[in-house]
């Protein structure tokens, strides 16, 4: 039943092959790495034992190309491919065409990928499985007199949404019965003329959710265990930006229901491997199920710091058939991590990427410190891609003492030639709301979008050079000492 | 009874000063450093608020030099000093001098570090306290046959050893009844020509004994609790290289028997703070009290990542008059964790010492990695000093994945410049007698003294330019891909 894994193809690029990499090379798992022309030289490529090739930048010729993937671990001899996160990782075709080669897939069984793909069916599914989901119609061609009294049922405000579409076409909120027949009106016109088809229905709005998560694994002995909740309600423009583990608000009742619930419909699709359960969580702490992700998760390294385990190492034991060596009880959370997305992106403006050259990179380290880096100094980062280049990663015995070394490893970072969001993760972190633990997933966008930074990027490297400036200050007598301003306080800069 | 520390001198440099200075950091201490003049630039001065040059590089004008440090507190306006290990770490004339001055001083109460501080005296104190002592006669003016007969009560070999002395001088391996005579007058008579007595004790002789020592929390209100035991029998000439946590031969009995034992004798002695007490461990188990570290241990980090605790703020808190919050149900060692000191020394010319300039420096990171580093790339390594640079912690879920993974970590660590440890430090960890956990204090001097690396250092340096060279390897088309062998692979080096 188990298989004997001698090498490795990740298909992948930055912070998330060089993490697989790690556990492969502790595993004693030889590494390939593939790159686009642009990537020749990543920190991904250097650190694989072999390297191949697989196309142009742009991600469709290359890291999103089956055929030269599967290529390459034909070629290398690799027996298993990881797909890390997005490119193919959740892409049930190449799931299939992994295991018809005969190649270990890191991941879920294809049907099951394919299953979960498509998330309006699999929140029919899975609801029907018992997780409960967003209050609404389901669409359908009710009359107005029945909508209007399934909408009293669940409560106002609802929104109005396209059954057919998405990006917020055909989308409106309903705040009071009086509104309900115009909304479908409008939304119904607005949905035939954007996506072909008029049909609507409706759901209860939430506002401000927070973003929760169950983390699972399931091995193909039929034994499934979730590794409690992740917080990712800090977003912008719905993008995670900052995660946490354990969510700052909910309790050990809520935690056992939401774990279990997650436990028993992975049982009840027949998944294996690691995947992670998302939930909408309102006010009143119900939880909705929104969809499951069939892969590795960027924040899963806040998992890993609170519970001990390596869920790399287990993907990979899963897969080679070996059955879950942890029971639900042996999983013990303990303290708090806090993990922080660094992108090359400007929060002064918008968000936007910016890609570039890293001419100087300082990264912190020291007691509860992680650091999953994908870049070097002297890279150039492409724009081709999303923009990732590290994670950052605190452990604390509490939540504040977390956060608060998480401010401490901000502060030591130095990231110039890019823009980073370095400066604005500190003011974050230390705003009121973040403290308190009522960060939503408006947040960010609703009260930080029009954050600039106090911190100068200069500042950050004049303080990476002021050991230079620090040798001129003059040395005071054993006698008499008087204190002398490190040059980091002078600055007024960054500071470990 | 509890204070507010807004401040504090950390009397100390090098990675213990940065790691102490982190911690503060995270509380919102302010930090002082003090430097001698050949340590004007380095690490723990560059990251502190405050520094003090306190006096000429040699130790006694400088790091031990009691009026300066005072005189720094003082004029710095700092309420707190840390004293780190090493240099006035357990000195209670210094621990005396803060309380007069009115700082409080990170540590126990001057009364007990002097009780401790006498090896000897504190030997027989705690064995009356009901510690396990090495049997041996203590000294007296016994005749032959009553040594005889109580030699032969502890059991044979025995060594007899001066009671004046230390450094070999006066002692003699005795393995069996014939010898003791001769023995004994011949050890006297050493040890009259070397200190002035003939004065001999017998003491049992353990054969490659461990060295094990448990970690004890106290706090001012009577409360001490204890994290465990590490195992530190990797040394070489007496010298620590390599600990762990917990150790691989202890079982949870022993674990509870050692731990109570040290948490009763700090009750006993009104040990507060952190401190750690040091055992002999023979091949049946058996445990024997060495002594009390009255300060914080150069492998502290390995305790915190099994037990999720942060010893220093812990010291701080204690310190600061405040209860423990943890008690000893709370302590629930999780994985296990190995440390690696990083000196500037070469082990394939008998660990000595070579100080220098770091022309290279890649520290390693990613997950379970903690690097606690004193020292950046163009630093010198000053020779006044014990020539550590840093030191690697890992953690795993069980100990073949914590030492995988600092095996990992060594390779992709490059230091070049001054010699280093790291290739010793790998064929140790891949040896078998490590893998079995068979390294007991005298392993490194009898079997590995005549090591000599494999790994020249120019290839770590290459290895870490090789992206230069990669970036001339060939793309191959995605039709067709052929394996590029990474650079790291090429040059047989270092790799992540």
């Amino acid at each position: 039943m188990t298989q004997t894994i001698d090498k490795m193809l990740i298909a992948n690029r930055g912070e998330i092959a060089v993490r697989i990499m790690r556990t492969c090379r502790e595993m004693g798992i030889g590494t390939v790495a593939v790159y686009s022309e642009v990537d020749r030289r990543a920190a991904h490529v250097l650190m694989a034992d072999e390297a191949v090739c697989i196309g142009p930048a742009e991600a469709t010729q290359s890291y999103l190309n089956m055929d030269a993937i599967v290529g390459a671990t034909r070629a290398t001899g690799a027996g298993a491919v990881h797909p890390g996160y997005g490119f193919l990782a959740e892409n049930a075709e190449f799931a299939e065409r992994c295991r018809a080669e005969g190649f270990l897939f890191i991941g879920p069984e294809p049907g099951v990928i394919r299953l979960l793909g498509d998330k309006t069916a699999a929140r029919k599914r899975l609801s029907a499985e018992g997780l409960p989901i967003i209050p609404g119609t389901l669409g359908g061609g009710a009359s107005l007199e029945e909508q209007e009294k399934a909408t009293l049922a669940m409560g106002y405000p609802v929104v109005v949404k396209a059954a057919a579409g998405g990006g917020g076409k055909g989308m409106r909120t309903v705040a009071r019965p009086s509104e309900l027949e115009a909304a479908l009106t409008s939304a119904s016109g607005e949905a035939l003329a954007a996506f072909g088809s008029g049909e609507v229905y409706i759901e209860k709005y939430l506002e401000g959710p927070r973003h929760i998560e169950v983390q699972v694994l399931a091995d193909t002995h039929g034994n499934a265990i979730h590794l409690i909740e992740r917080e990712c309600s800090a977003q912008r423009r719905h993008q995670k930006i900052v995660e946490e583990c354990p969510s700052p608000v909910v309790d050990d009742t809520l935690r056992h229901t939401m774990g279990m619930a997650a436990v028993n419909a992975a049982k009840a699709v027949g998944y294996t491997n690691a995947g992670t359960f998302e939930f909408l969580v309102d006010k009143e702490m119900n939880f909705y199920f929104l969809e499951v992700n069939t892969r590795l998760q960027v924040e899963h390294p806040v998992t890993e710091m609170v519970t001990g385990v390596d869920l790399v190492r287990e993907q990979i034991r899963i897969a080679a058939g070996e059955p879950l060596a942890l029971s639900q009880k042996d999983i013990i959370p303990r303290g708090h991590a806090v993990e922080c997305r660094i992108y090359a992106e400007d929060p002064a403006n918008g968000f936007m990427p910016s890609p570039g050259t890293i001419q100087t990179l300082v990264e912190p380290s020291g007691p509860g410190v992680r650091v999953d880096s994908g870049v070097y100094q002297g890279w150039t980062v492409p724009m081709e891609y999303d923009p990732i280049l590290s994670k950052l990663i605190t452990f604390g015995q509490d939540r504040q003492a977390a956060t608060q070394r998480m401010v401490r490893a901000l502060k030591q970072t130095v990231i110039t030639g890019i823009t980073s969001p370095v400066p604005f993760l500190i003011d974050l972190l230390e705003s009121e709301a973040f403290r308190d633990g009522q960060v939503k997933t408006d947040t960010i966008d609703t009260t930080l979008s029009d954050w600039s930074p106090t911190r100068p990027e200069v500042e950050a490297l004049l303080a990476y050079v002021a050991h230079d400036l620090f040798g001129q200050a003059k040395a005071t007598s054993p006698e008499g000492p008087s204190a002398q301003p490190s040059p980091w306080t002078q600055l007024g800069a960054f500071r470990i």
